[in-house]
Protein backbone atom coordinates (compact mmCIF):
# COMPACT_ATOMS: atom_id res chain seq x y z
CA UNK A 1 0.00 0.00 0.00
CA UNK A 2 1.24 3.65 -0.87
CA UNK A 3 1.80 6.12 1.52
CA UNK A 4 -0.92 8.36 -0.50
CA UNK A 5 -3.47 5.30 -0.05
CA UNK A 6 -2.24 4.67 3.84
CA UNK A 7 -3.25 8.53 4.16
CA UNK A 8 -6.58 8.09 2.99
CA UNK A 9 -7.08 5.49 4.67
CA UNK A 10 -6.43 7.15 7.76
CA UNK A 11 -9.34 9.89 7.75
CA UNK A 12 -11.51 10.47 10.30
CA UNK A 13 -13.22 13.00 11.73
CA UNK A 14 -11.68 15.80 14.20
CA UNK A 15 -13.71 17.97 15.95
CA UNK A 16 -11.23 19.17 19.00
CA UNK A 17 -7.81 21.53 17.25
CA UNK A 18 -5.00 23.34 18.59
CA UNK A 19 -4.43 27.05 18.68
CA UNK A 20 -2.16 26.88 15.99
CA UNK A 21 -3.24 28.96 12.90
CA UNK A 22 -3.23 27.84 8.94
CA UNK A 23 -0.53 30.05 7.15
CA UNK A 24 -2.72 31.89 4.40
CA UNK A 25 -0.35 30.68 1.41
CA UNK A 26 -1.38 26.86 2.29
CA UNK A 27 -4.62 27.47 2.76
CA UNK A 28 -4.88 29.20 -1.03
CA UNK A 29 -2.46 26.15 -1.94
CA UNK A 30 -5.28 23.97 -0.61
CA UNK A 31 -7.86 25.41 -2.70
CA UNK A 32 -5.63 25.42 -5.38
CA UNK A 33 -5.40 21.28 -5.31
CA UNK A 34 -9.13 21.35 -4.78
CA UNK A 35 -9.83 22.93 -7.90
CA UNK A 36 -7.41 20.85 -9.82
CA UNK A 37 -10.28 17.92 -9.73
CA UNK A 38 -11.93 17.00 -12.43
CA UNK A 39 -14.54 19.14 -13.03
CA UNK A 40 -18.07 18.40 -15.38
CA UNK A 41 -17.55 19.84 -18.76
CA UNK A 42 -14.45 21.99 -16.88
CA UNK A 43 -17.81 24.50 -15.21
CA UNK A 44 -16.04 24.91 -12.23
CA UNK A 45 -19.56 25.40 -10.40
CA UNK A 46 -18.31 26.01 -7.35
CA UNK A 47 -17.15 29.03 -4.76
CA UNK A 48 -15.54 28.95 -0.91
CA UNK A 49 -16.32 31.16 1.31
CA UNK A 50 -13.33 31.82 3.51
CA UNK A 51 -15.51 33.20 7.00
CA UNK A 52 -12.91 34.87 9.02
CA UNK A 53 -15.75 37.16 11.22
CA UNK A 54 -15.70 35.70 14.26
CA UNK A 55 -19.15 36.65 15.05
CA UNK A 56 -20.35 35.26 11.64
CA UNK A 57 -18.50 31.74 12.95
CA UNK A 58 -20.06 32.15 16.19
CA UNK A 59 -23.49 32.29 14.20
CA UNK A 60 -22.68 29.62 11.93
CA UNK A 61 -21.70 27.33 14.88
CA UNK A 62 -24.90 28.09 16.23
CA UNK A 63 -27.11 27.59 13.05
CA UNK A 64 -25.37 24.02 12.19
CA UNK A 65 -26.76 22.79 15.18
CA UNK A 66 -24.37 24.30 17.99
CA UNK A 67 -21.53 22.63 16.45
CA UNK A 68 -18.10 25.12 18.32
CA UNK A 69 -15.64 23.52 16.33
CA UNK A 70 -16.96 25.81 13.61
CA UNK A 71 -15.55 29.05 15.49
CA UNK A 72 -12.73 26.92 17.24
CA UNK A 73 -10.73 26.09 14.53
CA UNK A 74 -8.10 27.48 12.50
CA UNK A 75 -10.33 28.29 9.23
CA UNK A 76 -14.35 27.48 8.50
CA UNK A 77 -14.88 27.18 4.73
CA UNK A 78 -18.63 26.76 3.32
CA UNK A 79 -18.64 24.68 -0.33
CA UNK A 80 -21.23 26.67 -2.81
CA UNK A 81 -22.68 25.17 -5.53
CA UNK A 82 -22.45 27.94 -8.16
CA UNK A 83 -24.09 28.15 -10.89
CA UNK A 84 -24.61 32.03 -11.15
CA UNK A 85 -20.59 31.88 -12.61
CA UNK A 86 -20.66 29.91 -15.02
CA UNK A 87 -24.20 31.09 -16.67
CA UNK A 88 -23.61 34.63 -16.22
CA UNK A 89 -20.60 33.51 -18.37
CA UNK A 90 -21.91 31.92 -21.03
CA UNK A 91 -24.95 34.66 -21.64
CA UNK A 92 -22.11 37.21 -21.93
CA UNK A 93 -20.54 35.14 -24.50
CA UNK A 94 -23.95 35.17 -26.26
CA UNK A 95 -26.03 32.28 -24.97
CA UNK A 96 -29.51 32.39 -24.12
CA UNK A 97 -28.92 30.80 -20.71
CA UNK A 98 -31.42 28.30 -19.22
CA UNK A 99 -31.34 27.72 -15.44
CA UNK A 100 -33.06 25.84 -12.70
CA UNK A 101 -32.58 22.31 -14.10
CA UNK A 102 -32.14 19.30 -12.32
CA UNK A 103 -29.15 18.02 -14.13
CA UNK A 104 -27.46 21.63 -13.43
CA UNK A 105 -28.21 21.27 -9.47
CA UNK A 106 -26.48 17.43 -9.59
CA UNK A 107 -23.39 19.24 -11.52
CA UNK A 108 -22.94 21.75 -9.34
CA UNK A 109 -22.98 19.43 -6.48
CA UNK A 110 -20.94 16.68 -7.66
CA UNK A 111 -18.07 19.34 -9.00
CA UNK A 112 -18.22 21.19 -5.49
CA UNK A 113 -18.02 18.01 -3.66
CA UNK A 114 -14.96 16.55 -5.72
CA UNK A 115 -13.15 19.61 -5.66
CA UNK A 116 -13.86 19.60 -1.58
CA UNK A 117 -12.31 16.18 -1.24
CA UNK A 118 -9.22 17.54 -3.04
CA UNK A 119 -8.91 19.49 -0.30
CA UNK A 120 -9.46 17.68 2.20
CA UNK A 121 -7.01 15.10 0.90
CA UNK A 122 -4.01 17.84 0.44
CA UNK A 123 -4.91 19.35 4.21
CA UNK A 124 -4.26 15.82 5.74
CA UNK A 125 -1.28 15.25 3.81
CA UNK A 126 0.12 18.39 5.67
CA UNK A 127 -1.04 17.19 9.00
CA UNK A 128 -4.06 19.36 9.44
CA UNK A 129 -7.77 17.56 10.58
CA UNK A 130 -11.08 18.22 8.84
CA UNK A 131 -14.43 17.75 9.96
CA UNK A 132 -17.40 18.24 7.37
CA UNK A 133 -20.57 20.55 7.78
CA UNK A 134 -23.49 18.99 6.59
CA UNK A 135 -25.71 20.77 9.23
CA UNK A 136 -25.01 24.08 7.29
CA UNK A 137 -28.27 22.45 5.26
CA UNK A 138 -30.13 22.97 8.78
CA UNK A 139 -30.72 26.44 8.11
CA UNK A 140 -29.31 27.25 4.52
CA UNK A 141 -31.39 30.13 4.17
CA UNK A 142 -30.03 32.27 6.80
CA UNK A 143 -26.37 30.93 5.96
CA UNK A 144 -27.15 31.95 2.82
CA UNK A 145 -28.09 35.44 4.12
CA UNK A 146 -25.06 35.53 6.34
CA UNK A 147 -22.69 35.02 3.28
CA UNK A 148 -25.02 37.31 1.02
CA UNK A 149 -25.06 34.68 -1.34
CA UNK A 150 -26.66 35.64 -4.77
CA UNK A 151 -29.59 33.41 -6.68
CA UNK A 152 -28.68 30.12 -8.56
CA UNK A 153 -25.48 29.77 -5.64
CA UNK A 154 -26.11 27.42 -2.49
CA UNK A 155 -24.32 26.75 0.40
CA UNK A 156 -23.57 22.53 0.09
CA UNK A 157 -21.78 21.98 3.13
CA UNK A 158 -19.13 23.39 5.04
CA UNK A 159 -15.62 22.14 6.42
CA UNK A 160 -13.44 22.87 9.30
CA UNK A 161 -9.49 22.67 9.26
CA UNK A 162 -6.79 22.82 11.91
CA UNK A 163 -4.16 21.32 13.44
CA UNK A 164 -5.70 18.20 15.14
CA UNK A 165 -5.86 17.78 19.07
CA UNK A 166 -7.47 14.81 19.97
CA UNK A 167 -6.64 10.90 18.49
CA UNK A 168 -9.54 9.10 17.32
CA UNK A 169 -10.10 5.75 16.12
CA UNK A 170 -10.47 5.15 12.15
CA UNK A 171 -14.45 4.27 11.84
CA UNK A 172 -15.24 0.95 10.29
CA UNK A 173 -16.47 1.49 6.98
CA UNK A 174 -19.21 -1.30 5.55
CA UNK A 175 -17.14 -4.33 3.24
CA UNK A 176 -16.13 -4.20 0.66
CA UNK A 177 -18.03 -6.67 -0.93
CA UNK A 178 -20.75 -4.73 -0.09
CA UNK A 179 -19.94 -1.70 -2.34
CA UNK A 180 -18.47 -3.44 -4.81
CA UNK A 181 -20.71 -5.62 -7.70
CA UNK A 182 -19.88 -7.14 -10.45
CA UNK A 183 -22.05 -6.39 -13.25
CA UNK A 184 -25.40 -6.16 -11.72
CA UNK A 185 -26.41 -4.49 -8.66
CA UNK A 186 -27.29 -7.15 -6.11
CA UNK A 187 -29.21 -7.40 -2.53
CA UNK A 188 -26.07 -6.75 -0.03
CA UNK A 189 -28.59 -7.57 3.49
CA UNK A 190 -25.93 -9.93 4.32
CA UNK A 191 -23.09 -7.85 4.60
CA UNK A 192 -25.32 -5.61 6.59
CA UNK A 193 -25.71 -7.70 9.06
CA UNK A 194 -22.19 -8.82 9.47
CA UNK A 195 -21.12 -4.95 9.18
CA UNK A 196 -24.02 -4.16 12.47
CA UNK A 197 -22.25 -6.86 14.48
CA UNK A 198 -18.54 -5.64 13.95
CA UNK A 199 -19.91 -2.17 14.33
CA UNK A 200 -21.73 -3.03 17.67
CA UNK A 201 -18.25 -4.93 18.60
CA UNK A 202 -16.61 -1.14 17.43
CA UNK A 203 -19.35 0.94 19.75
CA UNK A 204 -18.86 -0.61 22.60
CA UNK A 205 -14.70 -0.81 22.10
CA UNK A 206 -13.57 2.59 21.38
CA UNK A 207 -12.10 4.85 23.46
CA UNK A 208 -14.77 7.46 24.01
CA UNK A 209 -18.21 7.61 24.14
CA UNK A 210 -18.87 3.78 24.31
CA UNK A 211 -22.54 2.59 23.19
CA UNK A 212 -24.38 -0.72 22.70
CA UNK A 213 -25.69 0.05 19.04
CA UNK A 214 -25.24 -1.02 15.51
CA UNK A 215 -24.94 0.67 12.01
CA UNK A 216 -28.44 -0.09 11.13
CA UNK A 217 -29.77 1.29 14.44
CA UNK A 218 -27.69 4.67 13.94
CA UNK A 219 -29.62 5.73 10.86
CA UNK A 220 -32.98 5.04 12.02
CA UNK A 221 -33.61 8.79 13.50
CA UNK A 222 -32.09 9.87 9.59
CA UNK A 223 -34.77 8.22 8.15
CA UNK A 224 -38.21 8.06 10.96
CA UNK A 225 -37.66 11.46 10.86
CA UNK A 226 -37.76 13.87 7.82
CA UNK A 227 -34.46 15.20 7.79
CA UNK A 228 -34.38 18.89 6.32
CA UNK A 229 -37.18 18.81 4.79
CA UNK A 230 -37.33 22.31 4.07
CA UNK A 231 -34.16 21.54 1.17
CA UNK A 232 -36.51 21.25 -1.64
CA UNK A 233 -38.52 24.76 -1.18
CA UNK A 234 -34.95 26.54 -0.38
CA UNK A 235 -33.32 25.21 -3.54
CA UNK A 236 -36.49 26.28 -5.58
CA UNK A 237 -36.72 29.66 -3.73
CA UNK A 238 -32.87 30.04 -4.99
CA UNK A 239 -33.55 29.94 -8.66
CA UNK A 240 -32.76 25.61 -8.20
CA UNK A 241 -35.79 24.88 -9.40
CA UNK A 242 -35.41 21.16 -10.68
CA UNK A 243 -37.24 21.46 -13.72
CA UNK B 1 4.18 21.48 -1.99
CA UNK B 2 4.56 18.04 -0.75
CA UNK B 3 4.03 14.69 -3.07
CA UNK B 4 0.39 14.26 -2.30
CA UNK B 5 -0.11 17.93 -3.49
CA UNK B 6 1.99 17.55 -6.24
CA UNK B 7 -0.22 14.91 -7.50
CA UNK B 8 -3.87 16.14 -7.45
CA UNK B 9 -2.25 19.18 -9.05
CA UNK B 10 -0.79 16.49 -11.86
CA UNK B 11 -4.60 15.47 -12.85
CA UNK B 12 -5.76 15.44 -15.85
CA UNK B 13 -8.25 13.12 -17.97
CA UNK B 14 -6.92 10.15 -19.47
CA UNK B 15 -8.91 9.05 -22.90
CA UNK B 16 -6.57 6.58 -24.42
CA UNK B 17 -5.24 2.96 -22.08
CA UNK B 18 -2.52 0.78 -22.60
CA UNK B 19 -3.53 -2.80 -22.55
CA UNK B 20 -2.27 -3.73 -19.33
CA UNK B 21 -4.74 -4.34 -17.04
CA UNK B 22 -5.63 -3.45 -13.44
CA UNK B 23 -4.52 -6.28 -10.66
CA UNK B 24 -7.77 -7.18 -8.79
CA UNK B 25 -6.27 -6.75 -5.59
CA UNK B 26 -5.38 -2.84 -6.78
CA UNK B 27 -9.23 -2.32 -8.09
CA UNK B 28 -10.13 -3.31 -4.42
CA UNK B 29 -7.56 -1.48 -2.41
CA UNK B 30 -8.63 1.81 -4.69
CA UNK B 31 -12.21 1.16 -3.60
CA UNK B 32 -11.37 0.53 -0.24
CA UNK B 33 -9.69 4.17 0.11
CA UNK B 34 -13.12 5.59 -1.48
CA UNK B 35 -14.73 4.27 1.06
CA UNK B 36 -12.31 5.90 3.91
CA UNK B 37 -13.53 9.01 2.82
CA UNK B 38 -16.17 11.06 4.69
CA UNK B 39 -19.82 9.94 4.41
CA UNK B 40 -22.74 12.03 5.93
CA UNK B 41 -24.02 10.40 9.36
CA UNK B 42 -21.77 7.57 8.43
CA UNK B 43 -24.28 6.68 6.01
CA UNK B 44 -22.45 5.52 3.05
CA UNK B 45 -25.19 5.85 0.76
CA UNK B 46 -23.05 4.25 -2.87
CA UNK B 47 -22.43 1.48 -4.66
CA UNK B 48 -20.20 0.91 -7.22
CA UNK B 49 -20.97 -1.16 -10.39
CA UNK B 50 -17.61 -2.60 -11.91
CA UNK B 51 -18.56 -3.74 -15.26
CA UNK B 52 -16.77 -6.58 -16.84
CA UNK B 53 -19.25 -7.82 -19.32
CA UNK B 54 -17.33 -6.73 -22.62
CA UNK B 55 -20.88 -6.39 -24.78
CA UNK B 56 -22.55 -4.24 -21.83
CA UNK B 57 -19.25 -1.47 -21.83
CA UNK B 58 -19.60 -1.51 -25.24
CA UNK B 59 -23.88 -0.67 -25.00
CA UNK B 60 -22.51 1.89 -22.20
CA UNK B 61 -19.69 3.61 -24.42
CA UNK B 62 -23.03 3.88 -27.27
CA UNK B 63 -25.73 5.44 -24.09
CA UNK B 64 -22.74 7.53 -22.81
CA UNK B 65 -22.61 9.57 -26.46
CA UNK B 66 -20.29 7.14 -28.19
CA UNK B 67 -17.38 7.45 -25.92
CA UNK B 68 -15.70 4.22 -27.13
CA UNK B 69 -12.93 4.57 -23.73
CA UNK B 70 -15.37 2.70 -21.71
CA UNK B 71 -15.00 0.24 -23.48
CA UNK B 72 -11.40 0.27 -23.99
CA UNK B 73 -10.02 1.23 -20.73
CA UNK B 74 -8.99 -1.44 -17.92
CA UNK B 75 -11.84 -1.48 -15.84
CA UNK B 76 -15.39 0.56 -15.78
CA UNK B 77 -17.03 1.46 -12.78
CA UNK B 78 -20.45 3.10 -12.26
CA UNK B 79 -20.79 5.40 -9.34
CA UNK B 80 -24.31 4.79 -8.28
CA UNK B 81 -26.10 7.15 -5.39
CA UNK B 82 -27.99 4.28 -2.95
CA UNK B 83 -30.43 5.08 -0.84
CA UNK B 84 -31.93 2.04 -1.09
CA UNK B 85 -29.41 -0.05 1.29
CA UNK B 86 -29.73 2.60 4.34
CA UNK B 87 -32.92 3.23 3.94
CA UNK B 88 -33.79 -0.64 4.25
CA UNK B 89 -31.42 -1.27 7.20
CA UNK B 90 -33.24 1.56 8.86
CA UNK B 91 -36.48 -0.45 8.40
CA UNK B 92 -35.46 -3.69 9.60
CA UNK B 93 -34.11 -1.84 12.90
CA UNK B 94 -37.74 -0.66 13.08
CA UNK B 95 -37.86 2.88 11.79
CA UNK B 96 -40.87 3.75 9.63
CA UNK B 97 -38.37 5.11 6.71
CA UNK B 98 -39.09 8.11 4.92
CA UNK B 99 -37.62 8.23 0.98
CA UNK B 100 -37.71 10.62 -1.82
CA UNK B 101 -36.83 13.68 0.28
CA UNK B 102 -34.46 16.39 -1.50
CA UNK B 103 -32.41 15.80 1.47
CA UNK B 104 -31.47 12.25 0.40
CA UNK B 105 -30.72 13.07 -3.13
CA UNK B 106 -28.07 15.29 -2.36
CA UNK B 107 -26.58 13.46 0.57
CA UNK B 108 -26.27 10.28 -1.50
CA UNK B 109 -24.92 12.38 -4.48
CA UNK B 110 -22.56 14.23 -2.10
CA UNK B 111 -21.03 11.36 -0.51
CA UNK B 112 -21.31 8.98 -4.03
CA UNK B 113 -18.78 11.90 -5.31
CA UNK B 114 -16.34 12.16 -2.18
CA UNK B 115 -15.69 8.74 -2.16
CA UNK B 116 -15.13 8.58 -5.90
CA UNK B 117 -12.64 11.73 -5.39
CA UNK B 118 -10.68 9.37 -3.27
CA UNK B 119 -10.90 6.25 -5.50
CA UNK B 120 -9.30 8.98 -8.20
CA UNK B 121 -6.48 10.07 -6.00
CA UNK B 122 -5.81 6.71 -5.04
CA UNK B 123 -5.44 5.33 -8.72
CA UNK B 124 -3.38 8.32 -9.63
CA UNK B 125 -1.21 7.37 -7.28
CA UNK B 126 -0.82 4.25 -8.19
CA UNK B 127 0.26 5.66 -11.88
CA UNK B 128 -3.42 5.02 -13.35
CA UNK B 129 -5.17 7.28 -15.44
CA UNK B 130 -8.45 8.18 -15.15
CA UNK B 131 -11.88 9.64 -16.77
CA UNK B 132 -15.08 10.68 -15.26
CA UNK B 133 -18.28 9.87 -17.63
CA UNK B 134 -21.21 12.69 -16.68
CA UNK B 135 -22.31 11.15 -19.59
CA UNK B 136 -23.75 7.96 -18.26
CA UNK B 137 -26.52 10.10 -17.64
CA UNK B 138 -27.69 10.94 -21.11
CA UNK B 139 -29.31 7.60 -20.94
CA UNK B 140 -30.15 7.01 -16.94
CA UNK B 141 -32.96 4.53 -17.34
CA UNK B 142 -30.87 2.27 -19.85
CA UNK B 143 -28.06 2.31 -17.63
CA UNK B 144 -30.24 1.55 -14.93
CA UNK B 145 -31.89 -1.52 -16.88
CA UNK B 146 -28.52 -2.96 -17.91
CA UNK B 147 -27.03 -2.84 -14.71
CA UNK B 148 -30.61 -4.04 -12.82
CA UNK B 149 -30.30 -1.05 -10.41
CA UNK B 150 -33.32 -1.04 -8.27
CA UNK B 151 -35.43 1.74 -7.18
CA UNK B 152 -33.31 4.52 -4.89
CA UNK B 153 -30.19 3.48 -6.67
CA UNK B 154 -29.44 6.28 -9.14
CA UNK B 155 -26.25 6.21 -11.99
CA UNK B 156 -24.37 9.83 -10.77
CA UNK B 157 -21.31 8.86 -13.10
CA UNK B 158 -19.06 6.17 -14.77
CA UNK B 159 -14.94 6.34 -13.89
CA UNK B 160 -12.55 4.87 -16.82
CA UNK B 161 -9.70 3.03 -15.31
CA UNK B 162 -6.35 2.28 -16.49
CA UNK B 163 -2.93 2.61 -16.93
CA UNK B 164 -2.12 5.87 -19.55
CA UNK B 165 -1.45 5.43 -22.86
CA UNK B 166 -0.99 9.26 -24.07
CA UNK B 167 -0.01 12.62 -22.32
CA UNK B 168 -1.71 15.94 -21.93
CA UNK B 169 -1.23 19.16 -20.19
CA UNK B 170 -3.07 19.96 -17.04
CA UNK B 171 -6.04 22.25 -18.27
CA UNK B 172 -5.75 25.49 -16.47
CA UNK B 173 -8.58 26.20 -13.72
CA UNK B 174 -10.02 29.97 -12.55
CA UNK B 175 -7.83 32.10 -10.59
CA UNK B 176 -8.21 30.89 -6.78
CA UNK B 177 -8.94 34.20 -6.06
CA UNK B 178 -12.17 33.77 -8.16
CA UNK B 179 -13.24 30.43 -6.28
CA UNK B 180 -12.19 31.55 -2.66
CA UNK B 181 -14.02 34.48 -1.35
CA UNK B 182 -13.30 36.03 2.34
CA UNK B 183 -16.39 36.44 4.42
CA UNK B 184 -19.01 37.11 1.71
CA UNK B 185 -19.97 36.32 -2.15
CA UNK B 186 -18.32 38.70 -4.16
CA UNK B 187 -18.74 39.31 -7.99
CA UNK B 188 -15.57 38.16 -10.13
CA UNK B 189 -15.97 39.31 -13.55
CA UNK B 190 -13.31 40.24 -13.74
CA UNK B 191 -11.10 36.98 -12.94
CA UNK B 192 -13.62 35.29 -15.10
CA UNK B 193 -12.48 37.66 -17.93
CA UNK B 194 -8.79 37.21 -17.50
CA UNK B 195 -9.30 33.25 -17.14
CA UNK B 196 -11.04 33.62 -20.47
CA UNK B 197 -8.06 35.53 -22.33
CA UNK B 198 -5.57 33.09 -20.76
CA UNK B 199 -7.99 30.07 -21.86
CA UNK B 200 -7.74 31.54 -25.23
CA UNK B 201 -3.97 31.05 -25.26
CA UNK B 202 -3.91 27.67 -23.91
CA UNK B 203 -6.38 26.06 -26.47
CA UNK B 204 -4.00 28.06 -28.94
CA UNK B 205 -0.99 26.73 -27.52
CA UNK B 206 -1.84 23.65 -26.63
CA UNK B 207 -0.74 20.11 -28.50
CA UNK B 208 -3.37 18.50 -29.66
CA UNK B 209 -6.91 19.70 -31.32
CA UNK B 210 -6.26 23.17 -31.06
CA UNK B 211 -8.98 26.23 -31.37
CA UNK B 212 -9.59 29.65 -30.71
CA UNK B 213 -12.09 29.98 -28.12
CA UNK B 214 -12.39 30.90 -24.15
CA UNK B 215 -13.80 29.48 -21.05
CA UNK B 216 -16.87 31.49 -21.36
CA UNK B 217 -17.97 30.64 -25.43
CA UNK B 218 -17.23 26.88 -24.32
CA UNK B 219 -19.86 27.05 -21.73
CA UNK B 220 -22.70 28.22 -23.90
CA UNK B 221 -23.89 24.85 -25.40
CA UNK B 222 -24.38 23.73 -22.24
CA UNK B 223 -26.71 26.58 -21.21
CA UNK B 224 -28.41 27.25 -24.16
CA UNK B 225 -29.76 23.34 -25.21
CA UNK B 226 -31.64 22.01 -21.62
CA UNK B 227 -28.76 19.45 -21.13
CA UNK B 228 -30.01 16.47 -19.78
CA UNK B 229 -33.49 17.77 -19.28
CA UNK B 230 -34.84 14.30 -18.58
CA UNK B 231 -33.06 13.84 -14.95
CA UNK B 232 -35.96 15.57 -13.30
CA UNK B 233 -38.35 12.96 -14.28
CA UNK B 234 -35.97 10.26 -14.37
CA UNK B 235 -34.85 10.46 -10.84
CA UNK B 236 -38.60 11.11 -9.80
CA UNK B 237 -39.18 7.28 -11.42
CA UNK B 238 -36.50 6.00 -9.61
CA UNK B 239 -38.13 6.90 -6.21
CA UNK B 240 -35.76 10.43 -5.77
CA UNK B 241 -39.06 12.41 -5.76
CA UNK B 242 -37.47 15.53 -4.56
CA UNK B 243 -40.38 16.11 -1.46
Amino acid sequence: MNPVIELLNAHRSIRRFTDRKIAPELLRELIQAGQSAATSSHVQAYSVIHVKNPANRETLAELAGGQDYIATCSDFLVFCADMKRPAEAAERAGADATRGMTEQLLVASVDTALMAQNVVVAAESEGLGICYIGGIRNNPQAVSDLLRLPEHVYPVFGLCLGYPDQTSEVKPRLPVEAILKEDYYRDDQAQVDAFDASMREYYQARSNTQKDTTWSQNLTPLFEHKVRPHMRDFLVSRGFEMK
